[in-house]
């Protein structure tokens, strides 16, 4: 379905599992395991790759049978989750008062390297959730920064063989998370002294965080960093996780851009939680768009772009970037 | 403990219950019921009243039962909240496109209000959670209003001598709900041409939607339909449902007085989410934050405060507020 | 240019005006006077009508002069709009704290609605933008609604054969505004008992306020109060007045389809702020855009539209809106 | 008035000036001279030292008549702050698109810094507030970086003897500004290679960019890196430079203990635009809650404080601030 010239496309699996939270606490559909969701993942005909969050969800499946699962469906597994943002750690991952509970979390974490490992993954996400404040006074800053920058270093250097990637992100679960800006993470991994961490920028996290995607992009990229991306759509207040494109179609075609601009060379990956919607569908128009994106990229002339930039020529440049992406997207919705 | 002059304080249940999101999936500490719950409200030594979610939690315990503990702690219920936004109601209580889900969540209601009269509840509180829309273009907006208004209407005229008390909120879990701001539900309540319909001013819902909560509580008192109020805090984003006065103590204390200065006489109420926090001391917070802008609201010299607003004089009259905030504060930090 | 079935295309005139913030106090540009901006307003080709500022900027142009360079230019005065915002009125226009300035602001809208006579304006529009307050404790709210309500009542009866548009914005230059958002107006147009108050509508306020856009429309038209509206764009977090369809296209697409499926019939206005921007090229880029959007809603299949939503299917109905509106696009940018 | 172990106040000299904004173009009050302002701050009582705008406001006064003002009324000047972010730098001044224009920007900092010198100021205060971009895909976000960096980077070699302190802001004037927050600044910094470049963190700024203000200051005390700090207050959606302490106390008053907490001895200077308020009173309640911010350091149990937040106690350790600071702001407001 995809041509040789085209991006790989890719997805979180969670984009095929069922949620909670805190209203319907009995859950928007039926419960899905890991297998049911990578078999979802394989109706959508266009992702190559998946991120599995670990423990394989509901926590009593195998490695063989997810990479059974995966071969069937024609995936491959770009990358493990480690789920160290459950209840156990809702004071904190690395950054738990409890010493005992950080250490788990490590554990975990290196545990989910051992199976990525053997899934032949592309790297370990990093998404430590929970660790963070949610009062003024209630944390001691240098402290959270401390313990995070430790345990990542920690991770990086039992694991020199993978690539860890921490996905940023402003809030939610806690109220203020340590990893909450792409700068606040490139300062961090810098703090490691190691060369195996990254970044992973969610489109949505840097948005709703108040940066532009694509100069966050062109940040972690010019020093290096961009381990991974992932893409959706928010109303730019909260972390709502909508189909590329619902809303904010032009910064998520500039993010594309930058990607491409600079050479990028990762995997188009979405992370979208339908939470009403039916997955396959939404993945379905996720990668329609990014596959619109992706030809109008083409279309795009980009020695006009850069003098109209060069010029500071807002109306010129956004001209040039509409009409490639309209002719695009015109394209991609009359197929 | 209360003297007789102080306001009758009370809480939602689910302040003492614990909690999942989408993340820690498995909960914030062990599940409780509802009888836990009371045991735990009743451990506070404040709490005159609470507000009970219906189906009683976690779903087989009866109205007797209840009875039972609440008299065992000396707690009468002030409200009964029916759930109509589980997951059954992803896509709306009210407004559901499915003619028999929007049945259903009206027979809900009407189950609880039976049980809020056994009960003697003073209103059923009507939170449509569920009852909005997620993306552009998704939901025919007129549509949504009328049967919003027409079911709260259908349901007040079933049930004469109920009170019901619409709860609004800006968004969460839908991105967008109907009933989202005093305004909008205030203009709902006329349009139903019921008596029995009025609003619970949720602070928090009301400071993360834009609002100033004084401003919002004198619009609805004006039109004699403030119902109920709901207090907690947040950082003006999201509603987090922090303990009382944890960010924003002025605001806080700008609406007591303003409840105070237009002779409302509810109970002043609790709605905090102390996800990671000990629940029976995250209320005792927060009553005593509420009991010490009761002693305040004594000390403040409300003819000064009047002339300096006529003139509108921003600096003398936050003096003359932070006066006698800070005396009753502090005396009440010091006890 | 336009053809016979496409809307009216309007301008604010300060569109083509220069301005100064709290930084560059010297100015944007050089200063313009009001025949210089319609001069512009003219050049751009496809604007009929214009909202006109008074007094006539810069204060000594009389309503002759006015009308001989709108005659010269082929352009209509749809509105005036009255000035009572400047430093004199810094503490408030109609809820001053002093009688006196409050009466000037009553009577410069009063001159400004004769002016309007003379040039047959569709109606005065009020943006009463130092109406509200800005610190908490500082203002008596219901002194400050009374206060509104009863001069723009008092307006509208001392001119009854003409109509005023309250533009709401939730606030600056005030901290806060009195008309903040489309149900507050309604509201209070209601409380004024005069049939010739409507609401004006402007996108970018009702977005960063947290509206729905068309949402807010679909309520002001079935209550017969959407006296005009005003288009731009911004980034959600304030008003910044940029160009129409540089940020939220489907947005305003979804606003502009709420007002032909109303049947709603005014005039497709601009308030754009083109700081650094030409605003003739900048006035051309927006009207192309509305342009699109109405051969777009000819292309938008409404009973398909209609269906999806009755399902609340998202994905199916951003579909259907999205091919109606990027091959109009794509069109429109290849003209 | 201060005794010995207080901190020295301080205030930008733009806090005792008038304003125009966007709609007030005729200014918040009568214009006044840097001489007017500087005898203002005098008025205040509690100030030892300004940060001064330059060229001197209106434009034509000398660096002598400056001095003598200064010496008149007993205030020294801590930092001068080159304007420019006027209008003929509406595009940028370090990242103008034109060449000629950037060098008239490095060229004005470098005046400035020399009167600094003259003046013996402690720091030169570099905010481009105009150095930004307004539009998706407007501009080259690498390009933007390096020229910042470059030009800063070269002013600091030009003036080794001097510091260089930017002041961060997330926006406004631009809709997105280069040195948009601390952790960009820091790397900006870094990319700089001098020692004399810092940050000036803006209490406000951060705020309303999504940060902890506490947090930030200790990210850029950790890395020597935070030269001078001001002071206001917002409503965490805009840089409203409120008066210190009128809505955000808490979080101001953590503010302050991060900087005592690690040591750090700079001025406590204030950053107000008083629009509608006395600008001597107004300064007045600023540095009375500074103070009374002082004062509670001092009741303020730190090991207890310690012990709470290592156990992330969010209750326990908001009750030990607050137990401290309401002690201090009662007695500030009762004397």
């Amino acid at each position: 379905m995809q041509n040789e010239n085209e991006p790989t496309y890719g997805a979180g699996i969670w984009h095929f599992a069922t949620y909670v939270d805190r209203y319907a606490t009995d859950g928007y559909g039926e419960p899905r395991t890991v297998l049911d969701a990578i078999k979802l993942a394989g109706k959508v005909g266009d992702l190559s790759v998946v991120d599995l969050n670990w423990p394989f969800p509901p926590g009593d499946i195998s490695t063989a049978e997810v990479k059974a699962a995966l071969a069937e469906e024609g995936l491959r597994a770009i990358a493990v989750t480690p789920e160290f943002y459950t209840g156990k750690f809702a004071k904190g991952g690395f950054t738990n008062p409890d010493a005992a509970i950080r250490q788990d979390a490590i554990e975990l974490v290196a545990a989910s390297a051992e199976v990525g490992r053997e899934l032949g993954v592309d790297y370990v996400k990093l998404w430590p959730g929970q660790d963070g404040y949610d009062y003024p006074f209630q944390a001691d800053y240098t402290d959270l920064w401390d313990k995070s920058v430790g345990a990542v270093r920690e991770l990086a250097q039992q694991f020199p063989d993978m690539k860890f990637a921490i996905e940023y992100k402003p809030r939610e679960p806690r109220n203020r998370m340590v990893f909450s800006s792409v700068a606040r993470t490139l300062l961090a991994i810098e703090d490691m002294g190691v060369d195996n961490v990254g970044v992973l920028l969610d489109f949505g996290h840097s948005l709703y965080g108040g940066e532009t995607p694509a100069e966050a992009a062109r940040m972690a990229i010019n020093r290096n960093k961009l381990f991974a991306i992932d893409v959706n759509d928010n109303f730019r207040g909260w972390d709502d996780d909508m189909v590329v494109g619902s809303v904010h179609l032009l910064e998520t075609f500039e993010f594309f851009f930058a990607l491409r601009d600079a050479g990028w060379e990762g995997v188009w990956q979405l992370d979208q939680f339908p939470f009403r919607e039916d997955p396959v569908e939404a993945a379905r128009t996720g990668v329609r768009t990014m596959r619109a994106f992706h030809y109008a990229l083409d279309y795009l002339d980009r020695a006009e772009l850069a003098a109209a930039q060069a010029r500071q020529d807002a109306l010129a440049a956004q001209s040039i970037a509409k009409r490639a992406l309209y002719r695009a997207l015109a394209e991609s919705e009359t197929v």
